[in-house]
């Protein structure tokens, strides 16, 4: 039987909990990174060298290791962060490797594909643009004498950790070139899937790359949303999982779902959620797939037993 | 046929230029590599986190690399350096993820031993000893009001480049910890290669290893020198070949060697040059053993057919 090739989008800490759980369904996997961050060791690599975050990009491949011995240590060794407020201090060595490969062969997706080789990763990694992005949002709420006022605020980082509410983010360049590769998968895909992560500043941005988000339209590929556990972020702050799903038609009106994955802790009011979904075309699946004791987590098994529902 | 088991003892490009002939002799070779460098990437790595300095064990691993492409590309990766005058401007790749196996596996030699695999070398990369050093060096010709005066010159860096004329070398801490693995292999080797390399700064330091004296004294192998090509570098400034071996005489007179190969671009009196030989018990071949190009580079080829003809 051919396992299904599956896409799956998003960036930082949400999409490794998804690619740890989709490996456990398929080993045709398509990771798709978000490439706008700018804070942490990845915003001082792209100052210092004016390359693509590597940051994300790293989780995803640590997150897709073979897991035997090799595999599991080169992941710990990629993940290393160097202690101390030295000049190396806070890097994870894994960006340093990767922004190396880069150099040294001059193709983001052979040394991508080659860092992949030597976790003896179950799928590939790709960046979701060709170039190094940037995040802008309109925000309200950061003036107390008129709250209803919009700002613009820049850069991953801050959006991130405004005080604000988030209302529409954008990208800078705003229409940046995709990376061919990843169209490609896309377009091959039997299922994409779509978060968790940051909601504004992982998720959203894929819908912003107007060739991603075209083929993310066209793509024959089943479409799967996978909520947050964690609703209540900064940059989130008091949006319900429907008012998650009323952003993303904000962003993208266009894109239709088959599956919108929640766990029972974020469904507050079923029927206003499961009416969220249909409008983006979806069933709304209610499932336990949070860590028992870190209710913020998505525990592996669970969610990989809820994609294999759904995929079948 | 049984290959012969070969341990080679230096730094930097000498151990390296040594190490591509060997390999192609043997695949049985143990590099053993001075850990007192103090300058550049590794320099900075010992200030920032009080490490070995692995810049030399890296260009040591690199010279051992598979020569498919798999074993080529990481070298080659590992050789990579960052561009630029930021905070990673100058570092090797291959130190850095050196410095996170050795944090990541707290285990030096189990680092190493990972990089190895990862290129598939031929062969095992350790350290000279198991704590990091720091070179003295009794240097005359610095005061020009009494050229004879001796002054003490710290820093591995600052010998290399001293205007003055080095007369003899010594370690700091004076009795440094041996590397277990390291004393093993000396003992258990059919051959011992000491050189080619910075002569004070490089070959020396191995004779003032407690442990590690005792191992070249009392090993069974045979003991072979290699001479470097170019004689008048800063820091052995108006010494002659047999000077060379009169230097080493005075570090370690109990130490006898088999043979000492020199290349003819640096044997300008043969009978003295012999004479010095025979005084640490070896004969002298004198054996073509130069670039074509580049008189001051060991040729890899030449040189293993040198080292095969000693060998056997």
């Amino acid at each position: 039987m051919n396992r299904p090739a599956v896409v799956a989008l998003g960036g930082g800490h949400g999409l490794a909990a998804s690619l740890r759980a989709l490996r456990l369904v398929t080993d045709r996997i398509t990771a798709v990174v978000t490439v706008a961050d700018d804070g942490g060791s990845s915003g001082r690599l792209r100052r210092e060298f004016d390359v693509l975050p590597p940051g994300d990009l790293r989780m995803a491949l640590a997150a897709l290791c073979d897991d035997g011995d090799w595999g599991t240590t080169w992941a710990g060794v990629l993940q290393h962060r160097f202690a101390g407020d030295g000049p190396l201090g806070g890097h994870a060595l894994g960006n340093l490797l990767i922004v190396s490969l880069w150099e040294q062969l001059g193709d983001t997706v052979a040394g991508l594909d080659m860092v992949g080789r030597l976790l003896g990763a179950r799928g590939r990694v790709l960046p979701m643009a060709a170039v190094p992005l940037s995040i802008e949002a309109q925000v309200a709420g950061l003036d107390p004498d008129d709250p209803q006022r919009v700002v613009l605020i820049r850069g991953q980082e801050h959006v991130a950790k405004t005080e604000g509410l988030v209302r529409s983010v954008a990208l800078h360049p705003d229409e940046p070139p995709a990376c061919s590769e990843t169209i490609a998968a896309v377009k091959e895909a039997d299922v994409v899937v779509l978060g968790p992560g940051s909601w504004f500043t992982s998720v959203m941005p894929h819908l912003l790359v107007p060739q991603l988000r075209r083929a993310l339209v066209d793509t024959p590929a089943r479409r799967v949303l996978t909520l947050n556990l964690q609703l209540d972020t900064s940059e989130t702050f008091g949006l319900t999982a429907a008012d998650h799903l009323r952003v993303l038609w904000r962003h993208a009106p266009e894109l239709t779902f088959d599956a919108v994955i929640a766990d029972p802790s974020i469904v507050l009011d079923e029927p206003a959620l499961r009416a969220a979904a249909a409008a983006l075309g979806a069933d709304l699946v209610v499932a336990p797939v949070a860590t028992p004791q870190r209710l913020a987590e998505h525990d592996t098994l669970r969610l990989a037993a809820a994609y294999r529902d759904i995929i079948g």
